[in-house]
C-alpha cells in the first residue's frame, strides 16, 4: 500500500496545508465547462468496467499508450476490456512526471478508495475490485457527482440539440444543477460546403423558418439561442482558429450564403473569413443580450494524423498545439469592436499554445470596462496545459498581469464523471503557490484572513458570482 | 503595523543578504532611461495630495482598478481625490501577487516611512499622513530624488523639444545629472499623413531650415541631433513595431516624402515601411556618430479600446504586448547592415513579449565586436515584463546565452518620482538569483568577492562606465 | 584549490544523489550525434595546447569572449596560443551562471584533475599543466574517448563523404563504435545555383552516374545512402529551416532540376521550397526502407554578420535562433504524409527556439503509432538551449505531454573531444530534477527502483534500444 496520494499531497508548506484544508478542501464544485453527455447523466449510466470509465473515451491515455508502444488493438481495437486495462496498468508507471500518473492515482483514491499504485502487479486486484463497486448506485453518473459535491454542470452542445435530457434532468429533480452551453461552430464551419448546408437545413426543420438567405439563416440562429436561454443557458463557447475579425461588409456576407447555401460552391479563404468574421460577432452580440459568459478556446491544431483520421474519427488523440500568427491584433480588433458598440459580454479566453500566455493575461486588461470585477477572464490551463506546469504558469502570469484574486478558476474540460478530482489537484497547485509566497516573504503572513478568503473566491465563489448560477 | 517590507525582503538566503546589504543596497541610482516631465523637476514640483502623485498618470494602477470592477468615475473621472485614494486603498489587497502590491508598500516604506498595509482600513489614516508629509520640501521632485541617491536621470524627449527645463535644471546647479534622450519616433510617424506634414512644418520652423524635401528634412533632423547633442544628450530611444530594415532606394524614399508632404497623399505600406526602415537607419548613423547609446523598445501593440481612445487618450492603460512576426530577420538585417558599414553604435534591446526573450539574447552575440564588454545589451525587463517573474527570466535567458557579468542594469522607465524603490526591488531580485545559485552549489562560494563585484557592476558600475556618464 | 566540482555537483537532495550514483554514474555513453572529425580519431591526433583543444573551433567561447571586450585578435587571430589562452582564462569569470562555466570546470576537473578555478591567476599553471599531459597518450583523441567509457559515437557526414577514416577506424580494432551519418543539407541547397550545380557534378563523379535530370540525382543520392548504410550508418540528420512541406507534383520538381542544372537558371522561392519538400520526403523514404532514425534541426538563422562572414566564414559564432512562423502545420503535414504511406522512420526533432517546446511535445504524441516506445521523440536541448535551464525545460515539456520514460536522453553535438562531461552534466540534470519531485512528493518514494531503472534507461539503455547499437 503506497501512501502517495496524502492529505498533503503537492502542499509543501504549513501554509499551504492551512489554506487548502480550511479555506479549499469542502466547497462545492462548479464545472463551468465540460464534455459530459447529458444522456448519460439524464439516464443515471451505469458504468460496465473501468475500462469503459477509463479508456472508453479518453484521447489523453491514447496517447500515452502508443507513446508506450502499445498497438491500437489494445486502445480503440477489439480487445477486451481486461487486455485494454492490462495495457494501461503497464503503461501508468511510464507516465511518471505526467499529469495522467497524478490524475489516476488521484481518481483511484477519491471514487474507490484505493491506495495501492496501478501497474502490473495490482491491475488484477483494481480491476476486479473497481468493477465490482461500478455496478453499485452510488457509482452511477449521479452518484459520482454526489460524491463530489458538485453544485453546477454545464455540458458543451449544438445549436440543434433538443436540449431533450437537459429538461428530464431537471425534471428529475437531479441536485446538480446541469446546463446547456451554446457551442455553434458547426453553424459558422463553411469551409465545408456540404456539411454547412445539411447544417442550414436541419437548422431549418428545427426552427420552421424556411432558411433561403443570410438573414433567415441568422433569424433561426437567434431562434435557437433564445430557446438555449429559456432552457437556463448562461454561457456560449466558441473554438476558433484565430479571433475572426475580418472586415465585412453585411452585403458581402449575404452574397457569400448565397454562394454556399444556394449556388452550392465552395468559398475562398477570404470568404470563410470573412463569413466566420460576422458570425462569431453577431454571436458575440447575442450573447450580450442575455447577459451571458462567453468562452474562446482557440489555438488547436486537429486531427493530424490522416491516416488514423481515416480509421477512428476525431478526438481521437491527434490533435495538438498550433502556433497562431497575429493574434493579439485578431483578438484586439474583435473585441474593440464589440466594446465600441458598448456590447463586450463577460468573456473568457483560453489558448492553448502557453506561449500566448503573456499576451492574453495583457490583453484583457484592454477591455475591462469597470462593470464588474474580472469582467474579462485569462482562462484556466486548457487541454495539454491542464497540468501543473500550466497551470502555475496560467496563474503566474496572470498575477503579474492583471489579479489573480477575481480569477474564476477551474473547469474539468471533461467527458469522465470521475474527472472532479482536478479541481481538488488545482485547489492544492494554488493553495501551494499562495503558499510558497508567503513563506518566500512575497505576500505578508499577516494577510493569512485575506487569502483563505481569496482561495474561497478562486475555488467556488467567483465564478458562483460570475456566471450568476 | 506590518513588517512587510523587513531588511531581508526578498533575500532567501544568507548568501543573499550579504550580497544586497555589502554590495548592491547604498549604491547610487542611475536612472537611464525613465519619461519624468522635465518641467516638474525644473519647477521642483510639490504634489497636492498622493492621489496626485499616484494615481495621476499611473496607467498600471488604472489598469488594475477596471479589473477590480471600479467605475471610471474614480480612475480618470471627476471623483475627488480622496475618493479615487478610498477605491485604490480597497483595490490594493486584491492586486497581491501582482508586482504592483510590491511597488505600492515599498514605496510607502522607502518615500514615507509607513509600514502599515494599504487596504480600506488604514486608507484614512494613511492619506492624511502622506498628504502632510508632500507639502514638505524633501517631499518635491527634486527631494525625492535626492532622496534616493540618484546620480543621473535621462528623461525621453522629443527632438522638437526646446529641451529649456534641462537647461534650467543644469543651470540651478541641482546635483542630479537630467540628461535628455532622443526619441524621433514621431519623425517617423507617417503613416498619419496629417500629422506628419505638421510635424515637418514645427520642425522646419525651429531649425529655420526650409524643408521641401527628404534631403532637407534629413538635414534638419540631424540638426537637431546635434543639438541634444550638445545638452549633454548621451542615448536615443525608439518605439518601434518591428526592426525595419526593408531594402530601399535612397531615391525612392526621396519620392515617398515627396508624396506624403508635398502632394499630402497617403502612403502604402510598402511605402511607410520603406520611409521608417531609412530613417531608421539613418538615425542609427547618427547615433554611432556621436559615440551615443541607442535603445530600441518593440513590441507593443497601443489603443487596442477606441471607444476609450476616444475619451481619454493614449497612455490610458489600453496597450498590451504584440505578437511579432519575423523578428529575427529584420532585426538581423537591420544590425548587419549597420556592422557592415562599421557604424553599429552600442545598443540596448526591449522585447515587449518574453516570447523573444532567447531570440534577442541569442541575437545580440551576433554583433559583439570585441570593442568594449557588453557592447550590444538585452534590456531589463521592460513595462508588463518589469515585475519578479519578467526581470529573472529575462536575466536567466541573458546569463544562459551570454553574459550577465557585463549587464547595464536596471531604469525605471516610470513617469513617477517616488518609482525607484523599483531599483532596490531590481537589486534585491539580482542578490537573490545570485545567492540561490551559491547555495545550490552552481556557483562556488569561494567566489563571493568576485560576486560582489559583480553585483556592484550590474547595479551601477556597468551603467557608468556604458554610457559614459 | 576549489571544491567547486564536487561529486554531489548539482545534486540538491539525497535522491538525487542516490540516483546519479548508483544509476547513473558508470553508464558507457552513447554520443549518437556529434560533430567529431573522423580523420582526427582515424590519426589519433593529439593536442599542441589547450588552445588548439578548447579554443580552436568553439564558437560558443567565441562568443563569450567577444561579448566580454576582448579583440578578434585573440580570438579567432593571429596571438599565440598563450595569449589567446590568457584572454580566455580571464573571460571565464565573468561567464559566471553561463553553462560555459560549468562545462570549463568540469572538463578541467575530469579530463586533467585539475581543481583550481580558472582565472588569470591561475592561468599559466593551468596552461603548463594541461600543455604537458596532452603530450601523453592517453590525452589523444582516442584517448580521451577511451577515457570516457564512450561506447558509440555517431559523426555527421556529407553524402559525398567517402568514408575512409570511418572504414580505418573500424579496420584498427579501436574499441569505440564509430559510425556515420547522413547528412544530404547540402544536396538539397538549391537557393545557390552555383555551389549545387557543383556538387551534382562531384556526386556524379562519386558515383559513376551520368546525372542529367531528377531521376538520375535521385538514383545517385540513393546509391549513397546505400553505401553509408553498408558502412553503419544508421542515423539520417537534416538541418533544415522548416519541416518543407509544399504540395509539388513530381513533373514539376524534374523541371525545376531542369531549370536549375541544366538551364542554370536561379529558382524562385516557390520552386526551391517544392525542391526541399521532395527531396525531404524522399530521404524520409530512403531513411524508412533502411530502418533508419532520422533528426530534424530547424530553427536556426546563420550567418547573420556578414562583414565577420566575409572574413571567417560559417560556424564562426555569428548564428542564432529564428522565430520560425507556421510550423505547426509544416511540421503536421510533412509527418502526416509520410505516415499516411506507412512510411515514417523513427524521428527526433530538436527545435532551436524554445518557444517550440510544447507545440514539439505536443505534436510528436500525433505520430505515435505503438510500434516502438517513444518512435517519434522530442529531442535534448539543442546548441543555445544545451544547459540545464534549456534541458530541464525540454524534460519538463515532454513530461507533461508525454513520456520522459522513455527519452533516449544526451548527445554532445561538439566538435570536441572533451566534451562528453556534458553527458555528466545531463545526467545530474536528469537526477536532480527527478529528486526535487520525490522529495516534493510529486513522484512516489516507494518507487525508487523503478526510478533508478528509468534513470538507466534515459541515460543509456533507451539509445541502445532504439538506435539499435
Amino acid at each position: 500500500m503506497s501512501n502517495f496520494i496524502h492529505p498533503d499531497f503537492m502542499l509543501q508548506t504549513k501554509t499551504a496545508e492551512n489554506l487548502y484544508h480550511n479555506h479549499a478542501e469542502s466547497l462545492p464544485i462548479i464545472d463551468y465547462h465540460c464534455h459530459l453527455v447529458p444522456k448519460e447523466i439524464a439516464e443515471d449510466h451505469l458504468f460496465r468496467t473501468i475500462t469503459e470509465l477509463w479508456l472508453g473515451g479518453d484521447h489523453y491515455k491514447w496517447r500515452l499508450l502508443r507513446a508506450n508502444g502499445v498497438s491500437e488493438k489494445y486502445i480503440t481495437g477489439d480487445a477486451s476490456d481486461w487486455e485494454k486495462f492490462e495495457k494501461w496498468a503497464a503503461t501508468v508507471p511510464y507516465t511518471m512526471r505526467n499529469p495522467m500518473y497524478h490524475w489516476t492515482h488521484l481518481e483511484l483514491k477519491r471514487v474507490f478508495g484505493i491506495d495501492d499504485l496501478l501497474n502490473p502487479e495490482t491491475a488484477f486486484d483494481i480491476y476486479t475490485k473497481v468493477n465490482e463497486m461500478l455496478q453499485m448506485p452510488e457509482f452511477s453518473a449521479r452518484g459520482l457527482m454526489n460524491k463530489f459535491n458538485v453544485e453546477v454542470v454545464c455540458t458543451t452542445d449544438d445549436p440543434l440539440d433538443s436540449l431533450e435530457y437537459h429538461k428530464q434532468i431537471k425534471e428529475s429533480g437531479f441536485k446538480v444543477k446541469v446546463l446547456p452551453t451554446w457551442r455553434p461552430d458547426k453553424s459558422m464551419a463553411v469551409e465545408n460546403c456540404i456539411n454547412f448546408r445539411a447544417y442550414v437545413d436541419k437548422l431549418s426543420v428545427i426552427t420552421g423558418i424556411n432558411i433561403t438567405n443570410l438573414d433567415e439563416y441568422s433569424l433561426a440562429i437567434s431562434k435557437r439561442h433564445d430557446y438555449f436561454h429559456s432552457n437556463g443557458c448562461k454561457l456560449a463557447d466558441h473554438g476558433i482558429d484565430n479571433f475572426f475579425s475580418t472586415p465585412y461588409k453585411n452585403d458581402e456576407v449575404f452574397e457569400i450564403f448565397e454562394k454556399i447555401y444556394n449556388r452550392k460552391e465552395n468559398l475562398t479563404n477570404e470568404e470563410i473569413l470573412k463569413f466566420k468574421s460576422k458570425m462569431l460577432h453577431d454571436n458575440a452580440l447575442l450573447n450580450h443580450s442575455k447577459e451571458w459568459v462567453q468562452q474562446f478556446h482557440y489555438g488547436a491544431i486537429r486531427n493530424n494524423n490522416t491516416r488514423m483520421f481515416n480509421k477512428i474519427g476525431v478526438d481521437a488523440g491527434y490533435d495538438s498545439m498550433n502556433d497562431v500568427y497575429g493574434v493579439a491584433k485578431n483578438m484586439s480588433r474583435f473585441f474593440d469592436n464589440l466594446e465600441f458598440e458598448n456590447k463586450l459580454a463577460k468573456s473568457i479566453i483560453y489558448n492553448l499554445n502557453p506561449n500566448d500566455n503573456y499576451l492574453v493575461a495583457s490583453m484583457i486588461a484592454n477591455f475591462q470596462d469597470g462593470s464588474v470585477p474580472g469582467k474579462i477572464q485569462f482562462g484556466s490551463g486548457w487541454w495539454f496545459l491542464d497540468q501543473k506546469n500550466g497551470m502555475e504558469d496560467q496563474m503566474n502570469v496572470l498575477s503579474t498581469q492583471g489579479l489573480l484574486s477575481r480569477f474564476v478558476g477551474m473547469l474539468t474540460d471533461s467527458r469522465s464523471f470521475v474527472s472532479y478530482p482536478r479541481h481538488e489537484y488545482f485547489r492544492r497547485i494554488l493553495c501551494n503557490l499562495i503558499g510558497n509566497d508567503v513563506e518566500a516573504g512575497l505576500l505578508p503572513n499577516s494577510e493569512l484572513y485575506f487569502l483563505g478568503n481569496m482561495v474561497e473566491n478562486i475555488c467556488y465563489r467567483n465564478a458562483k458570482e460570475y456566471f450568476n448560477f
